[in-house]
């Protein structure tokens, strides 16, 4: 890929903004707009709004057909749900318009595992239209799928592979923290994951990816979600968790493959945490366990690894992508 | 890739066997044959050469041009060199009967830095046949070149990059002890590295493909090689290294960029080392550390990162690849 890749947002929420930020200091890429649904920030400058300074010379639209059609971007970032479902026809949208996407959409790191006729449709559509569509992000995919399926480049054989992920959430965003039911009692945590919508999305599409990697088939993935409650109390600067309520939750995927468990994915976010980190662990020839000492700051890294693929992605085939199937991506300039 | 890789062993050292012995156990992919330019091994089965019992049914052959006319490998797997002048011969042999590539020669991991035009011509030679050649190995192709790069991708940005492994070589075979140096004296040490055919070849390939992946200019990568000292005896079970004489050796790669020093590479390897681990250091947002506990040994995670390679090499464009430019490779069954 040679010459500037111009890009657009797609969702102006905190990671998008994150993501604007960034696009805006890369030598690589052009901001060229931005949309988002909010009528509240219709209208306002780009910059101001994604705190990325006066040079974007940009208003956020609310139109995105028209940006699309006036502005051409030759990739978009899109950072609006965490279902294919909720965001197929603002994908199809965007490839119709021969723009290709890198995408948050935690189902979207691997939808043949939630939505396999919407995948299979969606790679239609990029075939189609010439363009190029990952879903990608920190977790689902990277931290818990990709890096485990990296390292297993060096096993001569792997039976098991295990991630945890330790998060000391006192430092994250209040939306985060909420996120995680950080001040609910057990009640309510217990009625939230009763509710439904609540938990960290994409751990069985990490899961399904990672066993995909490996050549695995998977019997079954189950997922189980718990409070993580303390006997002391913690806050953070806007929450806090007396002893006994909910600090955080404890979320859980495990994958079984011809009825033992092979994949094992234990994600801890709470208020209080001693230690973050990320540990991967293949029991196999040999045996490896890798870990980041303090952990992966969520936000920061999926910005990045967002704005790291747009080059990877504008240069692919057409086609609809994992991460397990792109090249190396790397932090690019 | 659908069906199975026919394979052909180039070369039957110990690398060479280790490799033959997991293509072997492996389903996508069929060892049809090997060469090496041994007398003693032409005409022995290859199965009982290798240590890979008796389902192969081949013989190791001395003619390489006969046997690649005949067995028509779809992928040969190269272990005879270190550099890539003294294997560019046999590189172009097997490319031109058609064969796939994938090698252990350490300068071929980044031929563009020390053989520019010997890679331009292996680029050509893999267009006009219809071949990728790829270079690989634990170190250059994986833990100090691929897996910084991999790991950047969570970061906006690199500012500096700092590897260090660290290997307890007693359990190594003997070989690679007496190629570290264990149990000379300083005096045969020096003269060793004055006499240039000594230590660890590739650091330099490895600073070069790690900064062209990050997009980086450098001004220069310098080497050192020093002996590890230690001040009480230690043994393997084969060398004995009396306190003062030489355990091992420590090497260091510097690339520097815009004057200072960006790229870091620290490799030493001694008999009693303490801890093996390697780790990767990124200086950037955000900071990362991440630490293989326990280190990689090399000769296992050789074998096992040039065969997983296949399938990917035996799928990808023609061309001459690195690591860098591959996709996740993974363990493949």
């Amino acid at each position: 890929m040679s010459g500037t890749i111009s890009v657009m947002q797609f969702g102006c929420g905190p990671i998008g903004c994150s993501i604007v930020r960034l696009a805006a200091r890369r030598v690589s890429l052009s901001v060229c707009g931005a949309v988002d649904i909010d009528p509240a920030l219709a209208g306002r400058d780009l910059g101001e709004v994604a705190g990325a300074g006066a040079g974007l010379a940009t208003a956020v639209r609310s139109d995105a057909q028209a940006a699309l059609a006036e502005l051409r971007p030759d990739l978009v970032f899109h950072t609006t749900g965490s279902k294919v479902a909720d965001v197929y026809d603002q994908l199809a949208l965007i490839a119709a318009a021969g723009a290709n996407v890198v995408s948050t959409c935690e189902e979207l790191a691997f939808p043949a595992y939630r939505e396999p006729e919407l995948a299979e449709r969606l790679h239609a559509l990029a075939l189609r239209h010439g363009v190029s569509i990952l879903g990608t992000g920190v977790n689902p995919g990277f931290l818990m799928d990709t890096w485990p399926l990296f390292m297993s480049t060096l096993c001569a054989d792997v039976r098991r592979v295990r991630v945890v992920r330790i998060q000391d959430a006192t430092g994250r965003r209040v939306p985060f923290q909420r996120k995680i039911g950080a001040g609910m009692s057990v009640a309510e945590f217990d009625a939230a994951v009763a509710g439904g919508a609540f938990g960290h999305v994409g751990l069985q599409e990490s899961a399904a990816m990672l066993a995909a990697g490996l050549g695995w088939r998977l019997d079954a993935i189950s997922e189980s979600i718990e409070p993580v409650l303390l006997d002391r109390d913690v806050r953070s600067e806007h929450v806090s968790v007396p002893a006994g309520t909910v600090a955080g939750l404890k979320q859980v995927a495990v994958g079984t493959r011809n009825g033992e468990p092979a994949v094992e994915l234990e994600f801890q976010a709470y208020l209080g945490a001693p230690r973050s980190y990320e540990t991967v662990s293949l029991a196999g020839t040999p045996p490896l366990e890798v870990t980041i000492d303090g952990g992966t700051p969520g936000d920061t890294a999926t910005a990045a690894i967002v704005v790291n693929s747009a080059a990877a992605v504008a240069a692919a085939a057409p086609g609809l992508y994992s991460m397990k199937d792109m090249p190396v991506v790397g932090c690019t300039a």
